[in-house]
């Protein structure tokens, strides 16, 4: 069975793992070669940044290191057992941006990747020859070669834009964002790998990323939201918002900033249905256990969605292949 | 006193510290404001290299780590507390050249000096700003700020050209060179800030460095040579050759590829008298207590030169300002 996942970072990464674990996948390693199953991940790029003249790719990498084993699990990005003797020296030359956290081994990812872009290979390539070594056992897709960077726009006190990592990581969501923008995404397209994997798809999975930075950034990307709707394949999307509140993140920061309430209901209904309206993407929802969300087209379920663990997290995909009326 | 000095890395940074103890001046940080001295250094370039797409520079930072008292001393070159993290994981990636030792303290150095020039900052203004941070108390001068690197001819057993840092690092100057050429020069000239030095100069010395791969480089620049011979200031060469032995390093291995012998008087010899041929560029030439030199035109004189610590360096200092006839 073919899989395809629409995911940001952190809980995309760990919603991935899931996925292995329903399909009977190994957690970390490439599959068996006579596996029937296949899952590919679009993943978001909004986040990306250059910093210190180095190519980081948040997204991607916590992908792939959580997926091939290297992933610091109790902090849930950067690379275990990490040390931070760069970060210090960059601060004694005074080196902007100090307010990111750049491991040492995480910057071994960033030289070879920095270096293959400027040697003119595509964000794809790069990611795949990373994943050489990590054989996460999914197929990692930037959803663009193309640099598409979300900004913030805040008032701090006067009107500003920053770069969503400054937003996120220094100044840690509190500005008010006025509005979210995906810096490229006009001139941006999806790679033919994704187009490739949307339209070859058995099932598509939403994972309960955050809508508006992540999942939102997919959908920015002319094109994929077209092919996302064209998919033959079923799309079933799993609430990140638990509660009224984010699973984790500040995902109602972005949702605030873009006029959608910190519900699984208002989630479902951004995302829309596939047949109801022009722009809609699901086809079913899941939301945790006692919510409840009605989405006009959209078959809507409630299971457990807490990824407690990697069992838990299976079950969840599982609930989504069922609702999706995909058996693996 | 102005005071310059020919330098290349290892020999040249402890050399500059005698020349700073000898001038009264401490051993790190920037002289005092008062002081009526003033060092500057002119720094061979022919050991830069782009690797995993740093720029690493290794006798300006060899320099500047040693003056700033930030070195490894028991190795001579690097950071002092040292850590590999990033090494490491390169390897991990299979990312080449693994041969070289890049540090993680050393990678900060590069990753701000690399952003720097890609942002179109001179090698001579990066200097500056990373020498912000160490105040190394010498103005260090990359002799140009144009890329001059030098390559090895080798049979191995087919001929082929190498990066001077290949053989010397990886090969440990094992295939004899054939051939010496530092690739770039042609098209290189002093900066502005190196002229003025030498022009502006009370004293020029030329420290015990590589005679073939460090000084040997800064002549090969178009420019250097003449504006040396044309400084008003008598200059004033140390040997690194000692009792037939390089002080260090492998000069032997150079020397022979050009076709000197390694001698003290060989080396004063190429070196040459200002006065006596159209290229020389000696007035005095210290070899060590117990050679002897005969050097056409040129003042020789034998005192200890083994640099085993700051006052013994320091004395060599002070018999070079002697000999040159100058006093601080």
């Amino acid at each position: 069975m073919k899989v395809v996942v629409l995911v940001g970072g952190v809980g995309g990464a760990r919603f991935l793992l899931g996925v292995k674990a329903a399909l009977g996948l190994p957690a970390h390693g490439a599959p068996e070669a006579d596996s029937p199953h296949e899952v590919t991940a679009v993943v978001n790029v909004g986040d990306d940044v250059w910093m210190h003249g180095l190519r980081v790719c948040p997204d991607l990498d916590t992908c792939m290191y959580t997926l091939g084993g290297g992933i610091d699990s109790a902090k849930g990005w950067g690379r275990v057992d990490e040390t931070w003797s760069v970060k210090e020296e960059l601060a004694a030359y005074g080196a902007e941006p100090s307010w990111f956290g750049l491991g040492d081994r995480d910057i071994a990812t960033h030289l070879v990747r920095s270096r293959m872009l400027r040697a003119g290979y595509s964000l794809t390539d790069v990611t795949e020859a990373l994943c050489d070594r990590w054989r996460p056992g999914v197929r990692l897709l930037p959803v663009t070669d193309e640099r598409v960077e979300t900004h913030i726009a805040i008032e701090d006190p006067e009107p500003r834009a920053v770069h969503f990592q400054e937003w996120w990581v220094r100044y840690r969501a509190e500005p008010a964002a006025k509005a979210i923008a995906p810096v490229g995404a006009e001139e941006a397209k999806p790679t033919p790998a994704v187009l490739e994997a949307l339209s070859g798809a058995d099932v598509v999975l939403i994972a309960p990323s955050n809508p508006v930075v992540s999942v939102g950034t997919l959908l920015a990307v002319p094109g994929f939201r077209t092919a996302l709707r064209e998919a033959e394949a079923p799309v079933v999307g799993l609430s990140p918002i638990i509660g009224g509140k984010p699973l984790r993140g500040m995902a109602d920061a972005c949702l605030t900033a873009i006029g959608v309430d910190t519900t699984a209901e208002a989630v479902g209904r951004h995302y829309g249905s596939r047949k109801g309206s022009d722009e809609g993407i699901l086809d079913a929802w899941l939301v945790h256990s006692g919510d409840s969300a009605e989405v006009p087209g959209v078959t809507v379920r409630a299971v457990p969605l807490l990824m407690s663990d990697v069992d838990a997290t299976a079950a969840m995909a599982r609930a989504a292949f069922e609702i999706a009326g995909v058996e693996p």
